[in-house]
């Protein structure tokens, strides 16, 4: 007896049979008394086709009917799912963007959600229907189609759940939920029951990437409670109508820090493989280097990642940044221009270099965790390159080929694979 | 300087090549300084793929979600021309049936336009726009998406066109007209330069499937102007800015009576493959009669074309009509309970003949048409088995192996091959 917002990815819904089966999975939800809000991205491979037709005439094609174009990929979908719904004697509806009012800015191709109007659904769900919605879009103040950018399905997902108040946001992927470290690396890396916004946040900007970043950001501001399962388990109850055990994995629910969660020090290790650095050295020291430094490299669209900043005692300063790999010629051909402009000495580089990072609210209350990871690391003769660390994360940057062993070294040391 | 709305159907518009040569000829128009408003299909094959995925999913699927469906066909298109028109600099902007408004009444997968709004697109043609819209497709009251059922796009763009009162509406197509006959029968069969909406309706009725007939009867009702054009051959201007010689060719113009068509007595011979005739004999004659016949056979979902009722001498009747040949077998099964029923004799049928109409506004004023086809069908030994007229046409049922010698015949005796 509970509402619950489900959405399932473009793999789960990638063909007609798996479109039965996610609506087998919804009348079994029915059959437990819940309210049931879907909603659906676009058949796997479709949102590609439509790209591939769009780049096919236009390798910039217009931003507004850009979204006109893609936003037919998931109003495919919720118009199957519904059939199939109703099809099994399931009363259900779909809603496009537009239709159920996910008004957002006009900023095409990547909108931001403002408002979603409620009284539509509220009815439906009241005449026992289940909601189809298509993810990924909505519709701006003017009308025009807008949609929310890679992932936004997640967003639209939580969004809904939090304009309705669901008691909970089920996010099916194809994994059960969110683990320690990536299992194939750490074979005995744990699914987490729990993990925090915060703890996820880290997590998946890190490179666990089971939850899209802004739909964790948006949970956390209205405290949806956000759960990660597998499309492919049995379904798993949250209030199970008869108190029986749940049959399925309840993947991993993430929610605000509770009491029980402070025992854990760590909840998960992540790494990032796309990792380059670059080095300025001998740059001579005044105020705005930094800015004069970073200033020409971000107006060249590179993301910086860590950023590091040594003042040595001849009144110079050496100057050291990550960026992603694949932008690391771009980056390093700037910094060289920044380096003549203001005579610095040289300019190093290294793309072979990845970063480990622990993850724990637990950090917050515990001191000894970076000292502690340190001296596992140092044990493994794993030489550290950079540090950068924040309230619930310690991040090192490491030669690439001890990414396997440093990751499993810590997960081993700080008991990861333990239930705890 | 016309407000024109020009219609682009399926296989006009079914590669991103066949888009980009509408894109080119819709530029020559803006070149010539005409105002366009587009109607677009769904790119060839399209409409099936997705009928298929429905299908597949349920056989009846629902009939609401089923226009969702449909509807992100259409949606592509209008996206994809938009995208080739501002690549070559012809500011356009394209509108789903929701967002120009077509209010539609609720009769899913076969919706009647009731309005269109017609200020959002005033205001884009004043700011130098191309309009591309999604044909077929509408919204009722309630928000729903609807779609208008079988050529309906021709429909949406005759209704765009009497909402914004354009100077002609023009539909392209892969014939480059509409012709005295069907070519493939009379080799010399002309093109006709203009031919009267009722006419038009006529000769679609009769199986010349150029126009949708919905469409001509909705020209009609509006009196907007309607051309049948050819998307292959080069582009026709009505107002040609510079006063030269249009150099495509200008199809067939559908519209009003006006004097120069009087001369004119026949303006071309539609016919019908697909007939089968079914006559119950000896019905105990008695009011009501012609009801508790075709009552029942309508009931049944089989469209009645021609009637025929001769009373015999013995106060019995013998009731003839036609129908598709695809309902002959259902038809008979329902005409013999009826005639168990009834107490009539016997049910016999023939699903070998075809129907033969010539069609001319000038029989209006004109006598001796009848005789005179009747006569040149005697002439070459065709049997005439039923008789239908009305006030611009008179059609004949003969056996299928006359439909050929029956039209070039009547074709050669009417003179059609000439320009008149």
């Amino acid at each position: 007896m509970a509402l619950i917002v489900q959405k399932f990815g473009g793999t789960s819904v990638g063909t007609v049979d798996r479109i039965e089966n996610v609506a087998d999975r919804i009348g079994k939800f029915r059959d437990n008394g819940d309210d049931i809000v879907v909603v659906v991205s676009a058949m796997s491979g479709e949102t590609n086709r439509l790209v591939e037709l769009a780049h096919s005439i236009d390798e910039k094609p217009e931003a507004r009917e850009y979204d006109v174009l893609l936003s037919t990929g998931e109003q495919v979908t919720i118009a199957l799912l519904s059939m199939a719904l109703n099809k099994r004697g399931i009363s259900a509806r779909s809603y496009t963007g537009t239709q159920v009012h996910i008004l957002t800015d006009s900023t095409h191709n990547k909108a931001r959600i403002l408002s979603i109007e409620e009284k539509k659904m509220r009815s439906d769900l009241n005449g026992g229907r289940v909601i189809v919605v298509a993810g990924f879009q909505g519709v701006d103040e003017h009308g025009n189609i807008t949609t929310l950018g890679r992932g936004g399905s997640d967003t639209t997902a939580v969004a809904l759940a939090a304009a309705l108040k669901a008691d909970e946001c089920q996010i099916y992927t194809d994994v059960d939920g969110v683990y320690t470290t990536d299992p194939r690396v750490v074979p005995d890396a744990r699914r987490l029951e729990k993990i925090t916004f915060e703890e996820m946040l880290e997590m998946a900007s890190l490179g666990s990437k089971v939850l899209q970043i802004r739909a964790v950001e948006f949970a956390g501001k209205y405290n949806v409670p956000l759960r990660v399962l597998s499309s492919f388990d049995e379904p798993y109850f949250a209030n199970n109508k008869n108190g029986n055990e749940s049959d399925g994995s309840n993947g991993t629910l993430i929610t605000y820090e509770e009491d029980e969660m402070e025992q854990a020090l760590i909840s998960g290790i992540a790494f990032n493989r796309d990792e380059a650095k670059l080095t300025i050295l001998g740059v001579p020291d005044k105020p705005g280097v930094a800015y004069s430094i970073l200033g020409p490299v971000g107006d060249s669209n590179v993301e910086i990642d860590m950023i590091i900043q040594n003042i040595s005692d001849d009144g110079t300063t050496d100057f050291t940044f990550t960026v992603h790999r694949n932008d690391f010629v771009e980056a390093k051909k700037v910094l060289s221009k920044v380096a003549a402009d203001l005579g610095a000495r040289e300019v190093v580089g290294d793309d072979k270099i990845v970063k480990i990072s622990l993850v724990g609210v637990g950090m917050r209350s515990h001191a000894g965790i970076a000292s502690k990871m340190f001296k596992t690391l140092a044990e493994e003769s794993i030489n550290i390159i950079m540090i950068s660390t924040s309230e619930i994360k310690i991040s090192v940057v490491v030669d690439e080929k001890y990414l396997e062993l440093g990751v499993r070294a810590l997960h081993s040391a700080f008991g990861l694979e333990e239930k705890v």
